[in-house]
Formats: structure tokens, C-alpha cells, sequence
């Protein structure tokens, strides 16, 4: 078995390339086409962690894939990072492991910020004056980060919790390029953006109905396991366009599972990235509309991202 | 992370410290006290093959553990075994990988083995005249090896599909010091024997109700996946005690999920090892009565063999 280095994988993946395969991947998905077992999940409540495993086989693919990645939001304070975890990627035809990707939780922060700039490409409005981002972390960053290759906005107003992430993020924001305001009032974000990104493990709604604009755009990718939550499901149902990665993924934890749970929307509401890619639904239909990515993370996006990762290294 | 390889697993794995260890798994298990979250499956149905993913928590451990064990039938045609397959030790408080086992396959197919060599000691007649086999492979020898420590007889008739893995079987029985006798019809074993382990990946009942003697003990480890099948339901209707590792696993794919399914039995008869190990349900309450183990394989076994194959090597 092949074992391959976080820095082999990040210097290697050709990120416009892994869009493509996880947007192929997304259609697969919800066609049908791929096998993916209910996902594993474990909360360790002592530690203020949790871990998930997702696997998916692609039919018709030469590997399947099993990733486990964990999140353990107490360990900054120990000087070590929230999110770990690795790929397994084995052989479909003999069973055999084939490859072991260490790459600390990178492929995953990596697949959940290209779905980012994928329904983002689909749903943001035509103008984008200003990015909002909720939270400051790894994901906050890399959601940033690829959203430059789907929108020309270079200007970009940040919720954090403190003064030293917020000011760790301007720098980081600043070489990028952006015009960047920080702000610890999440309502200020919610008001001044029209492009807006919840990246937090929040276990308490955020954003409030309100403050949302019409015509915004809003991506949530931290609501990953029972219990979290950053949108208030008032705005949920407020969205006049819900698209979901998986709807039987967000019925069980995703912004909408609060939602359906209260009554305030329906499930027919809902459509899946893989179908407004294949183009089966339709997304935004006017400007002034506010539309919802409710994305909770699908195992066909690991299986994707590995084997790129994968054909980079030859 | 660790990397460890099959080689310094089983020199330095101790198997009496492990059985001990299993022992207090299924009593924890069944108290309710592991995270065990839905096992993981695939059909690869064009190679033959399949993959389970199974991973716990024991509350309070300082480790929880992913298990990957795949199958692919076919694969002794090609050269290689049929199962594969690795354990992957992650930290319970910062979520770290700590050590990934590459043990081939080896752990799960010995944590097997071990809970027959359990089932057997609470269950197995006071006098075995003869242990039966069903199946010529890795799981089938190992059984074997197992329950000389709990069984004193040393004759054992074996069941195979071919001439060639039956000498193959007699050259390792005949080693470990049995009387053997090999047979390649069904019947034959299974009237000749008191003890009796099934380990195939059959898919349809090889045993028949009535060739079963009164006050035999039969382990079934081999239908570990839903459409696996080695005993005739009606057997399993005329068992008098029947203990499964996991209630709620047999349920969907153990041989007694085909019992319940015909309604022949009845949920409320199955008894976990786990209760029986802790003394909370009795077990043969006489030497005429035939008892059943249905062994579907929990991941507390693996999460515990694995803990024992990483203590040993300090």
C-alpha cells in the first residue's frame, strides 16, 4: 500500500481538475450511481470532539474509498488543529488497500470548499458586492480561497468570535487580494454581504431571518452532524431556493434538518446539487431572489478528491 | 501515526489476554456502553466481492478504532487470499490517527475465532466426540486452533468443496494434532459431530434441520453479510438456546435474520453473548439441548484485538 504525505498531496491535486470529477460526482450521486453506506458517526462529549467515517464506491470505478475525519474543537488550545483525519482508497476488484492518504483532514477542508465554489458558481447573484464568511477557522479560508475562481469580488466581511483569529484572517485575507472588514457582530456580516459562507461548528442558529438581503446567496457546510446548526430555521424557509449534496444526508443533520423538523418547509422543496448539475431542477430564477447550499458533506466528493490526488502523484 | 505490519501483529498479539479482553467487549457491548455505529457494507457484485467498514467506542477508552475488511471470492483464482483488510487506532481526545495495523485481514479473521472459542466454552457440550467444520479456509483453520483451548477432543471431521483444500485442511489438522476425517458431504459432518463452526460465504443453507443430533452446539460465523446463509432456517427454529454477539446485527443479516424473517422465531428468544457472559441469561441448561451462536462479528471485537495487538508492541 502506497502511503503519501499531506505535502505530496497538496503540492501535487490539480484543484480545477478535482472540480470537475466532484461535479461529475455530485451528478453520479444523485443518479443512483453510487454506493454509499449510512455514514458512521461518533461524538466523543468529554473531549468536545467528533468523527465521521463516509465511504462511496462509484460504479464502474477501478477503488472505493473510506475517509475518516475528525474534529475536535478544543484542541487549538493545545496547540493542535480541530480537524484531522485520512483517506483509505482500496481496490474494487481484489479488495486490496492501495493507497493511504495522511492528509490531516486537508482533502476533506479541500472538497467541502470546491462544493463551496461549486454551488456558488451555480447560485450566487450576477453582482456579488461583498463575501460574507461565518467563522475564521481552516474552512473559513479555503472557502475564500476558491471562491476567487467563481466570482471577481474582492471585497470580504468576516465574523469571528476574537480579535487574534479576526486579525490572523486579515492578513491571510489581504494576501489573497481582498478588501477585508472584520466585525464580531454576525448581524453586520449577515447585512453588508450578498455571497455568504458559514463555515462554523455552531450548535446554536447565527444568522437571523432578517438579516438576510434579497438577492444573497448563502452556503452553510458546518452544520456536519446532529446537533449543529447556523441559520436560524426561520431564513431556511425564508430561501426561495433550497439545494442540498444529499437530501437524505440533510434530512437527518444538515440547516435543513431544523427546518423540516418545525414544520417550516417540506421536503419536495428541496433539490440536489447532482440534479441542478445535470441540469434536471433549476436554481436561481431571478436576482432578487435568496437562495440556500445546504451542504453537509457526501462521500462520493472523498472518493473524487482521492482519486485526483492519487493521479497527481502518478 | 504507527505503521505496523501483519509479521509483528501476530508474533507479538497474546491471544489468552485478547479473549479476556473480547470477553469484557461483549459484556460492554451489551450493557449498552460502545458507540457502534451502523456497519458499513459494499457488493462489488461483478468482482465477487464485498467490504465492511466497522468501527467503536468504548466509553471511557482512550482509542476508538476503524475496522476495513473486504472479501472478494474470486481472488484465490488470482493468487491471492480472500480477505484483505487493516485497523486503523484513532485517539478518543484530540482525534489524532495514532496507528494503522496493516494486518491483512489477520485481526478480524482471529477476533472471529476467538468469539467462537468463547461461544464454545459457554456452550458446547460437556463431551465433544468430534468437532465439525464447514469450509477449508483461513477462518476455518483458525476456529479449529482456537478451540483446542477450550475443547479437550482432538478428532474433527471437515467439510470442503474440493479434494485439493481438504489435504491441504488434513496436512494442518493432522499438525495440530487431530484425528481427521475430510468429507465432502454435508450430511456426513454434520451427524458426526457435537461441535460444529460454519464458516463459509455461502449463500444458501448447506445444513438441514434433522441432521443435527440432539445436544450439539453450532457457531456460525460465516453469514456476516445480508443474502449469506448456511443453516436451514427450520435448524435454527429447532435450536433450543440461541445466542447471537449483536441483536441488533443478526437481525438484518445473521442466520437467524432468515428465521425471524419466515417468522420461526421470535426476537425475544435471541440472548446476546454479551448478557450471557455477564451472567444475566443462562446459556445449555442441558446436555441434550442444541445451541446456536450466530456470529455476525461486532466491532467492539475488533476495537479490543486491536488494543491488544498495539499493547504488545509497547
Amino acid at each position: 500500500m502506497r502511503i503519501i504525505e499531506r505535502d505530496q498531496i497538496v503540492a501535487g491535486i490539480d484543484l480545477d481538475l478535482a472540480v470537475q470529477r466532484i461535479e461529475a460526482g455530485f451528478i453520479a450521486f444523485s443518479a443512483g450511481k453510487v454506493q454509499v453506506p449510512p455514514v458512521q458517526m461518533f461524538a466523543f462529549a468529554a473531549a468536545n470532539g467528533d468523527c465521521c467515517v463516509k465511504s462511496a464506491f462509484i460504479e464502474g470505478s477501478e477503488t472505493f474509498t473510506v475517509k475518516v475525519s475528525t474534529g475536535f474543537y478544543d484542541n487549538p488550545g493545545k496547540g493542535l488543529p480541530s480537524n484531522d483525519g485520512l483517506m483509505l482508497v482500496l481496490s474494487a476488484s481484489d479488495g486490496r488497500p492501495l493507497a493511504l492518504l495522511q492528509d490531516q483532514g486537508w482533502l476533506t477542508g479541500m472538497r467541502t470548499a470546491l462544493a463551496g465554489r461549486i454551488a456558488a458558481r451555480l447560485l450566487a447573484p450576477r453582482e456579488v458586492h461583498a463575501i460574507g464568511i461565518l467563522g475564521t477557522g481552516m474552512q473559513a479560508r479555503l472557502q475564500l480561497e476558491q471562491l476567487r475562481a467563481v466570482s471577481a469580488c474582492r471585497r470580504v466581511i468576516v465574523w469571528g468570535r476574537s480579535d487574534a483569529e479576526l486579525a490572523s484572517y486579515s492578513d491571510f485575507a489581504t494576501r489573497l487580494g481582498f478588501d477585508f472588514q472584520a466585525t464580531r457582530d454576525v448581524k453586520t456580516m449577515a447585512e453588508g454581504a450578498n455571497l455568504i459562507v458559514c463555515t462554523t461548528p455552531s450548535r446554536e442558529a447565527l444568522i437571523a431571518r432578517d438579516w438576510i438581503r434579497p438577492g444573497t446567496h448563502i452556503t452553510a457546510v458546518g452544520a456536519d452532524a446532529s446537533g449543529k446548526q447556523e441559520l436560524d430555521p426561520l431564513l431556511v424557509a425564508r430561501a426561495d431556493r433550497i439545494i442540498v449534496d444529499s437530501i437524505a444526508q440533510c434530512r437527518q443533520y444538515g440547516e435543513v434538518s431544523h427546518a423540516l423538523r418545525a414544520g417550516l418547509i417540506d421536503e419536495a422543496q428541496l433539490g440536489e446539487i447532482g440534479a441542478l448539475l445535470a441540469g434536471r431542477i433549476t436554481g436561481r430564477s431571478r436576482e432578487d431572489e435568496i437562495t440556500l447550499a445546504d451542504l453537509t458533506g457526501v462521500a462520493v466528493q472523498d472518493a473524487l478528491i482521492a482519486e485526483c490526488a492519487l493521479q497527481a502523484l502518478g
